[in-house]
């Protein structure tokens, strides 16, 4: 499939400029393009690399001299990073599955899948689960009984979708993404030694110990529309209410959701990002790779957390936050810089002591 | 699948008031409770949303005046938390997978499996596998060769169970688990940097650099009777001898479980979870999520750990600890409140020292 | 399979003495070993276990007694931990999925596979995908159109190989791991909460919100020789260009390598190692479990980072590593017994600023 430059411009709602008829079979960063790319000099400083491969045409940065970089045709975005989502998808040659239902997938004589689904083979779909229109499922994927998902996702191979569980248009599941395992809730026949350190934060040397029994999750998750899930993400059942993942909320790689948990809209969980058991996240949220956040607290909305960041307790909205425990970015960029000079304190604070010492016996 | 009133509490063994002929259907939280659900009220401020559901009845605190919270009937548990084990296994509708063995099953010859055991469709269960009696196991699993599975286990959609790998009665493993890849053990043909920095502590700008190569797992995973492994988990395989989890221990989502490992008896590893090569943990440990331990040290019993503790050293029993790296949760706090009021040290030194260098020329 | 001892010790390309006819089934620990296994004596610590096993023939060290331990037989390896690789080879029984393509996957009529190829059952293999001479593909795998997978490789049940994804030789692919993700990439159509928190450092209450559209991923990943990658470990889909792995770079389980990430030679990514996007990572690191890697940043040749260290910035060749945020491994452990001498830190200036005072009065 290639595409004339000025077919691209038109889809991107972009502006083309100089040769727009040539045809564009890929997209290429600048020192790797062939004749038929359209190079990414989106910056002067990628544009520089522009000789070192043979693109004839570019996507440029508003206000570019394209034609001294020695280009035959431009493309000129005036927000370049946004145009390539509309120029990826333009260009995504997909996964290469195939159409239709594959004979070897098994399909549950109840499930209903509608018009434009396509199933990949040795893929499960258990009783009662209804496939929205155009929804595509790949490879040994499995849907549990009674799942329901919306209409044009992209459910990637060896996906698992539990029983009950419901979600909504066009989700993109990556590959081994488990929704609906079983929320990791348990309780012992009297006071456990965890309630007890909570209690006091004391050592537990003398606790009598005692056996978990699980309790089983009742409720199922539900995720929204527009929502991409990473691979091998993990994201467990409510115990009695669903766990629920908000509209355009997008979760990377080997995320861990807990049960009850609540994800509101627009928020953006990075890599290996761990959400304890019922707490709650608000909207348009960012949370960088490997954040933890405890159980049971409640994240505001536009609240931003820097890699690694261990929250503990209840933030408020708008707060940017960094560090273990999570304090406001600044205070921990504070924190930090004060523990590298900390050594020369120590120092400063025992020539004081020898010098009031000797002050002392000087009186 | 319904139940009394009276059915419901005779299970918990619980105490059932007033109209205890009422038929329930599932449970539900206070305010989302349909007429034929039992409502979760087991706190006085759970109980106030119940005019807001529907709720004839409800399982209440001992003490709970329930005819005045406007309900027909009542369970009373002295411990309600606990009675939530037994009434979710009662209320539980399963994955809808079905019984007996799917056809689209490949089993071996050579596998033997007990009465009252059902497979999933496109489950491969290997040569000389042994699987025991009324355990279920789900869609597209992997039973490896010479594996053994207790009684009545719980096997998810998509596990992974490696070639003889051993596990207990009445486990539940949750989709996506891996258990049995291989340790992460390489070898250098001499002293490699990492060996020569734990030595030094020091920069390796001038180590000569090595390729490795594999050391194999010739051991395998041995799990004990009823533990719960999460989603996606992974333990290895142990490099001579098995890795072992103890039983009753409960494992949840993203965990990581290196080879050699053995974890005791009711411990609880939460969500993401990383324990390296042969380091043992004690029985009734609750290391929180994101805690990390190194390889080859040993965690003592009834040690807590709070979330993203990272721990690098022997750990006495009974310990509570917290922070990277893990100190005495009560150090911890210390040392966390006075990182925050590190500042104003500063600016008190610095004062200080200019009012002693005033006092010195005043001398 | 048993083999002398004398073949063993050729086979590793050491010195066999004693009764070196006696045949070995296997390899123990010295206090476990039966009289067919080979116990691993080499250290004397090991060795002193010997009696409680039942072992005629050991590894053991240079210059041990091995007649003094009461052996029959003995193996000298000048370093034996290196030589427990070929020992370990030699014994590993495998995974027992039989030889040949299993007759219930399904493999595409354009794909290639070489001689010696073996594939497991309800494996999927895409169109135009092409396999390696003596490659062995465990069930229920999936391998995506067009990818490329080298000789001699070892693909672990259930991992996933996404389209055009392109792997060396002597590969070991463990159980789950998921190649060819989607980039975790995403852009507002005006500047974002985070791009401008980048810039400021300071909270986001007043800022506008706005939802995310996806930038597809255009590149695939590119994986090279005696490569092995842990389970359940997901590495993402390049946007333009490729990801890439170098040669002979172990990652272990449930780590996470972003979109554009480059990984050098002889690299090791222990558990649950985290890279966020478009870093690069040198040759000969070695990153301890938990590490994570900030996006857009450089980690030299033979970095060192210990267990848990974050990675925020640039990091020079050769440094060793450690803390939240990394800093060199010293300098870490100088800050850490400075926390712990704090609070007296704290007291002693109290102490200072009232000696002080009273200094000045007395004045």
């Amino acid at each position: 499939m290639t595409y004339t430059v000025k077919e691209i411009a038109e889809a991107l709602g972009a502006q083309a400029l100089g040769a727009s008829s040539i045809r564009i079979s890929g997209v290429a960063e600048p020192s790797d393009a062939a004749e038929d790319h359209l190079a990414l000099a989106m910056k002067p400083e990628y544009a520089e690399a522009l000789p070192k491969g043979r693109a004839r045409a570019a996507l440029v940065w508003d206000g570019a001299d394209w034609q001294a970089l020695g280009l035959e045709a431009a493309i000129i975005a005036p927000r370049p990073r946004f145009a390539m989502s509309g120029l990826t998808a333009l260009m995504d040659r997909g996964e290469g599955w195939g159409e239709g239902v594959h004979p070897s997938a098994i399909i549950s004589d109840s499930a209903i899948l509608s018009e434009g689904v396509s199933v990949g083979p040795l893929t499960v779909i258990g009783a009662g689960a209804r496939i929205g229109k155009d929804t595509r499922i790949g490879p040994q994927a499995t849907i549990g009984a009674d799942a329901e998902i919306g209409e044009a996702c992209l459910v990637r191979e060896g996906v698992r979708i539990a029983a009950r569980v419901r979600i909504g248009d066009r989700v993109v599941l990556n590959p081994g993404c488990a929704i609906g395992g079983d929320g990791f809730s348990f309780v012992t026949p009297d006071l456990s030694n965890v309630e007890a350190a909570r209690a006091t934060l004391g050592d537990q040397a003398d606790t009598e110990t005692q056996s978990y029994v699980r309790i089983h999750s009742l409720g199922s998750v539900r995720i929204g529309d527009d929502v991409e899930i990473g691979a091998n993400t993990a994201i467990d059942r409510g115990t009695i209410r669903d766990t629920v993942v908000g509209n355009r909320t997008k979760i990377d790689n080997l995320c861990m959701i807990g049960h009850n948990v609540v994800i509101g809209n627009d928020t953006l969980l990075c890599g290996m990002v761990g959400i304890a058991g019922s707490t709650r996240i608000g909207s348009n949220v960012v949370l960088g790779g490997q954040v933890g956040v405890s159980d049971n607290i409640f994240v505001g909305d536009r609240v931003i957390a820097g890699g690694g960041t261990k929250i503990f307790t209840k933030t408020p909205a708008g707060r940017v936050i960094l560090g273990n425990p999570a304090v406001k970015m600044e205070t921990q960029m504070n924190i930090n810089r004060n523990l590298r000079r900390l050594g020369r304190l120590f120092d400063d604070v025992a020539a004081l002591k020898k010098s009031v010492s000797n002050t002392d016996q000087s009186d």
